[in-house]
């Protein structure tokens, strides 16, 4: 069924730049030879692209939102092939990627009824006031409005909710923007699948065929081409700091800067205070094994450094948390990049030392190794994201150097506070919020719900802009741009501006919140 | 009364840096020597900022919003002595002073009034779901929270609504952040007295000193040390696009980038399409002769390229305007700068055998210069914004050629259009849309209102970011981080997210919007 092609503007196309083969995570046998596209045929999706935004942004919301359901419905009547695809390719097993295609399909839909209910495009309106002294007042409205052309790079630990029928994809569209999806070359065949459930839901839906590309490519001239082709207008990426630094620079030094959002990941420090590991610190062990150890590790909100005050309950807790972390069997690893880069890093932990291999020190098993807070303290690197099952257990002298280590700390995506009616914890709290985009609250960072509430993104360099999420509805507003009105006949505003309100969207109407019609 | 120091972290203290000197404006005298801020205070500024910060983000918000009335009611307490020094250094006159004044005290009481509402903050609230299937949904809510430290660059062209006291430092004081002004080395009296009537307001409210802070200087290097600092969180810029963009790379290339949110002007095309030429050329001549010659042409809205379709109806559209543009009488220029700059850029314009001058050609007038489309369309630095009372008219040969050359236009603040129910001006809607910030029907973009619906930003180059406005109340989301909570207790959740809702803020719970407790 997987032919090893690449969707540009409707038409599925051999491509024409440098050749790379999938594997099976599993036994490491080559699955299949792709070729990445070259710069023509990236030039080719953005012509489309551009040519069939016009039209799309246009179209009913019912249409656009019939559209998104309809991928939904693709993706569901694809079946077991591609889960069996999916699992071929990233070894992530069947149980799991039921789950995250119940996900994806979930996410999908929660976009199609944002765009029938309205309210995303945050309507304003200050009417006339022609009576007013010293000099009138026109009618302003303004409204959010899709940009043009967004380019999606996929992720490799979500083959679906993060890759290309993922959130960025999904919130890229609803907005009304033609998306060009850099597939991730670790499941090139999940990704041609991906775009054939997407390329029947728009013949369907009489979707232009401009609107999205799926280009396969292993080579970073592919990525470098993207952002900096003068149609693009944003990117989403989810991936590595490295890679989403170069991303994000490149993006800023177009003689036409364009923004790219990046969710790179980061170390989520938990924190355990005195209370909390006396009374709980069982349970909060055996949540944590699971936690680090879910996935194989490989999840952007892993808690990579765990934070307590040394005592006697914290050998308590550390001797159960290995005990709890030794029972996990683990599951493979998405590539043998991600394996090769943790395998060095425990190799590292092992020679220093300052840091205590406390069980694992192998990709073969989970992984905990402790220091000293002044240790991480005087290590800048600790700090950092290690992707894979794997911890560090931080230990501090007292709660003032808990607190001192807390102040120090550079950006993350999430911090988990456990506590148990602690009275430091607000001290903690109060710091935390400048450090990540989500605090936890005795429970753990992994397992991101998709609602409107949710932020996954955080301070740099957990993500380049800390007010931007890739998981929830408001992962719309990335891609949306502001337009505003002056004066403007009714027949030319776009539908969330005009007097009638058929669909009681939200609006704020001279500074107070109105569904109705004017 | 001015004694040419800065306030720094609440100390005034004479600046160890490079010497400046104000002039007034009318006659070219010098006014008074200054000295700008050396490293060493910028990073005291800084360390200020950064330890009142704290404080001031978790003050009560009454507390914060009658500070910022305050400061509005310390302006007017100043009285004639802050229009008199900044007419004699902006020579703008005391009329419009006095207008600017008013409408500087009505942002900051705009912007207090928002943060007593509290809707800014865009809660939203996900209640926990203990018993769904097949996990339970833990609590979870997300709300906009201050940044830290912001840095504002105060523009020229507006020394009271976009300088120290200006939008930019109401919004980022009213989100909860410190500021630190770099004062316009064309005004500094004013800033100084600006800042007087700051200090007065956090005094009587009893803000920490640190909160804000006002830097003379007129050299790079304060503005390089600044955007640099690694505690600084935010920039908010009004100014030339080349000095924008050298920001906006500062801040993009740090280790730890932060947004330059800079808003750099633009040419803001209008277009008179053909039946409102002919039935309503002569008054569009004579509103159009007064917004371009508004504040001698110094207002980033100007109006500076004109497009018509050459007709009889054209012709007498342009006799029209000289004939109404040579009746005004220009004010003096801001600073010696301007008046260069358009000074060669007339002689260029003089000198280029495809424009004509057809009134003007030198700062001693209004300037009207003509070419055609097609010349347009093949010299893009015909485009670019020329600051001061000048304008060029663009004749296109029919409506095709306005179209096209409307298509390859690049990014501007606004752009209007004159239409008498002309069908083509849905077309020339649904392409500007693409192109600027703000759309107006039927007037002139000069004038921007201070409201809710204003959106004063567009695409690049007349913004860095184009969805940001530095105008009406949504420019307090340029200085917002996003916070989640999940699972948290009462006493740690902001205000806005506690299940108590005293003030009635419109809060999105479970996906519906309300103003309920929980």
């Amino acid at each position: 069924m997987v032919t090893g092609k690449s969707l540009i503007g409707g038409t599925w196309e051999e491509g024409k730049g440098t050749l790379f083969s999938s594997f099976n995570p599993l036994t490491n046998n080559k699955i299949k030879d792709y070729k990445g596209v070259n710069t023509a045929q990236i030039n080719n999706a953005l012509d489309e692209a551009q040519k069939a935004y016009f039209i799309y942004k246009t179209i009913d919301f019912d249409k656009r939102a019939n559209f998104i359901d309809a991928i939904a419905n693709e993706i569901e009547a694809l079946g077991d092939e591609l889960l069996k695809i999916c699992n071929e390719e990233t070894g992530l097993g069947i149980p799991r990627l039921t789950g995250e295609r119940t996900r994806t399909c979930g996410q999908l839909r929660s976009f199609a009824n944002l765009i029938r209910e309205g309210h995303w495009q945050q309507a304003r309106i200050d009417t006339a006031i022609p009576d007013r002294e010293p000099v009138p007042r026109t009618d302003i409205r303004r409204v959010l409005m899709p940009l043009g052309p967004v380019a999606v790079f996929s992720a490799s630990n979500f083959p679906l909710a993060f890759s290309v029928l993922g959130g960025d994809t999904a919130s890229a569209l609803a907005a009304g923007n033609p998306v060009i999806v850099k597939a991730h070359p670790s499941h090139p065949g999940t990704s041609e699948l991906s775009a054939i459930a997407i390329e029947r839901a728009m013949n369907n839906s009489g979707i232009s065929k401009g609107v999205f590309s799926m280009l396969q490519g292993s080579d970073s001239s592919v990525s470098i081409d993207l952002v900096n082709h003068p149609k693009l207008k944003s990117v989403g990426f989810t991936g590595s700091t490295k890679v989403g630094r170069i991303l994000f620079n490149l993006g800023a030094s177009r003689s036409t800067p364009i923004p790219v959002f990046a969710e790179m990941g980061s170390a989520n420090p938990l924190f355990i205070l005195p209370q909390a590991i006396e009374n709980n610190g069982s349970s909060i062990a055996e949540g944590l094994a699971n936690s680090i150890t879910l996935g194989t590790g490989q999840f952007c909100t892993k808690p990579g450094l765990v934070f307590t005050i040394k005592s006697e309950h914290s050998e308590k807790f550390n001797n159960d948390l290995k005990n709890a972390i030794e029972q996990v069997k683990l599951g493979p690893f998405l590539n043998s990049g991600i394996k090769s880069n943790l395998s060095s890093k425990l190799e590292e932990f092992g020679k220093d030392e300052n840091i205590t291999t406390f069980t694992g020190g192998t990709v073969e098993a989970p992984t905990i190794v402790l220091t000293s807070a002044s240790i991480f303290m005087q290590n800048p690197t600790l700090e950092k994201e290690v992707f894979g099952p794997a911890a560090l257990i931080v230990e501090c002298g007292n709660i003032e150097e808990m607190i001192e280590t807390t102040m120090v700390l550079g950006g993350h995506l999430t911090a988990t506070i456990h506590t148990d009616k602690d009275p430091e914890s607000v001290i903690l709290k109060t710091i935390l919020e400048e450090k990540v985009g989500r605090i936890v609250y005795n429970g753990f960072p992994t397992g991101v719900e998709v609602c409107p509430s949710m932020h996954h993104g955080g301070p740099y360099p957990s993500s380049t802009y800390g007010n931007a999420t890739s998981v929830g509805t408001a992962a719309i507003e990335r891609f949306c741009k502001v337009v505003c009105y002056q004066n403007a006949p009714q027949e030319h505003l776009p539908e969330a501006l005009k007097n009638q309100n058929p669909r009681s969207i939200m609006r704020l109407v001279n500074g107070k919140y109105s569904i109705s019609s004017l």
